[in-house]
């Protein structure tokens, strides 16, 4: 059976997950399919790259483990992705919110080499959506996203596929998780402080947190979908943007005095036919669906032309990082439905 | 430029708002697929049927008013679906929940006549989804149905493209809008039969209200959306079923004082490999989705093993119609999609 060859650029928590997801899927994939799906290119953070042309067998080990002396550590993320071993990239390294970087360059150089490329990092989209789509249609292989906004939830691909024929004319919601987490601890009589304690020990708070507390996380998603879904071109740098750092156990004993509960929302439409997007911390009617979004549930609602609004809604899920392997992994089937039809 | 030509076999509210969105959108169809979109046969449920093979002109007269004399009263929908003059047949008669005919006739003879079919009525997919799937499957045609539940929302689609790989372990949710409606003019201090007759007057409350009443509507869907999603075999008189018709408002009130709502809930699962699906007025607490969703929402929830639940929802949308006819617009265009790749 032909393999379908997958490079995994990180393999931090969402990598490993997704080789575990992808050898729980691997007879769905072939009978689906009738390729076999093979890992034959992995680049770590610190401890070099692997590429196995043949696929890597994790026979002896789990994707958990790989041994060390499997890797050559004089092979960085640009090497592993020059040598070319994989039809499909997976870029899963750590965001920079700020620059999109390094993750717009693999992909980048992954496209040019023709390759389809899968992202988990919503910088990309955020700082240089418009010309990485163009690339990917000049080259003609897909560039898919799903997993850059709520994890898995089917979000571009509901859009794509499902409102098919419809203009998007705004998009609203609650985006980060992190943040909605600490407002709801907060309402329990937990500190601002405690809370993100608290969020670091179930393992969703960051170590520096500030990028979620000051907006930026939100902002940067906001942008992921405006430029995806209204095919608009803005920057995070251009949402009006308010975090929660200022919100104080006060403010939310007094909305909860008002019948309202304070959340993270995010808003971006058309404004005289200019982009304008907006994350700020609002007030809401505590029987509304913001309000009832708990600690990590998020939610999308896309407006269209033709019918209204629809909403996308994530629950939490444990483990939720199997949640974004499942976005990468379900690019992949998209992948393979085009390449294989 | 080649046509792709529709049957529209019924052609009341949906029928009409169907062929107004057709026009609307004939420029994106034609720069998206290259196809013009001609109407060129209509079966109405009175005046009989028109077959015109290069397509309906409307010129002179909106879909609403087709001149009668355009009509042959000696055609009716099964001449209309013999004659064959169509290549995608869509099906908007009225929905007989207890059978799912005469639907599932059209559509059976349509496919046997290799043309794809959508369609708008839950029934065949409730009594006959399997056969219907599996003809469409080996005339090598397309049968969408995505208007069945929830108007537009792409509950089908969303699963099909979005959710792929998944295996869909529950689908719960409100699905009828009529009951949610009486039950949150109910909340207001509104009788059931004043609730009734608003809703009559605002178009969505049938003459008959009975079938939704008694949950035999949403017992309909959910029976839909278990045998589509869950690839099980299961009929609307197999669902453990409770209507609203017991409901008082002493009971409202009741539930009101301990901070509750009641509202028709929906739900579908397996229980030792046996399909199992319940339709019944449920307490529900005020803060959550549930309870949220007034008058005429709606929502589903699809839980998967590979990602958890995934919540979709319908806000109202005026006018109702329109998300109906978009829900088989975007069938048509699925169908574009496949026949001209």
């Amino acid at each position: 059976m032909d393999k379908i060859r997958i490079a995994l650029i990180g393999y931090g928590n969402v990598g490993q997950a997704f080789a575990r997801m992808l050898m729980r899927k691997k007879s769905y994939i072939e009978e689906t399919f009738g390729r076999t799906p093979v890992i034959t290119s992995i680049c770590t953070r610190s401890r070099g790259g692997l590429i196995c042309p043949d696929g890597i067998a994790f026979e002896g080990f789990e994707p958990e483990q790989i041994p060390d002396d499997l890797f050559d550590p004089t092979l960085d993320a640009m090497a592993v992705i020059r040598a070319g071993e994989y039809d499909v990239m997976a870029e899963l390294t750590p965001i920079d919110i700020m620059t999109g970087q390094p993750a717009t360059d693999h992909i980048r150089t992954g496209l040019l080499l023709g390759k389809h490329v899968i992202t988990a990092n919503k910088g990309p989209l955020a700082w240089a959506y418009r010309e990485l789509r163009e690339l990917a249609a000049s080259q003609g292989v897909q560039f898919c996203y799903e997993a850059t906004v709520m994890d898995g939830t089917p979000v571009y691909n509901l859009t794509r596929e499902a409102l098919m024929g419809c203009r998007i004319t705004e998009v609203s919601g609650i985006f980060n998780a992190t943040t909605n987490f600490i407002l709801t601890e907060m309402e329990r009589g937990v500190s601002f402080a405690d809370a993100v304690a608290e969020g670091r020990r179930q393992g969703f708070v960051e170590a520096d947190p500030s990028m979620d507390i000051d907006g930026w996380d939100a902002a940067a998603k906001l942008t992921a979908l405006m430029n995806v879904l209204m095919d608009v071109e803005i920057t995070p740098d251009q949402i009006q943007r308010t975090g929660i750092g200022g919100i104080t156990r006060a403010d939310i004993e007094a909305a909860a005095a008002r019948g309202k509960r304070i959340k993270l929302l995010c808003r971006g439409r058309l404004v005289d036919g200019a982009p304008v997007g907006t994350v700020e911390p609002t007030l809401v009617d505590r029987e509304s669906l913001p309000a009832i979004m708990d600690a990590t549930s998020s939610y999308v609602t896309i407006d269209t032309d033709l019918m209204g609004a629809t909403t996308i809604i994530e629950e939490p899920f444990e483990p939720e990082i199997d949640h974004t392997a499942y976005g990468v992994l379900s690019d992949l089937l998209r992948i393979l439905k085009e390449v294989t039809r």
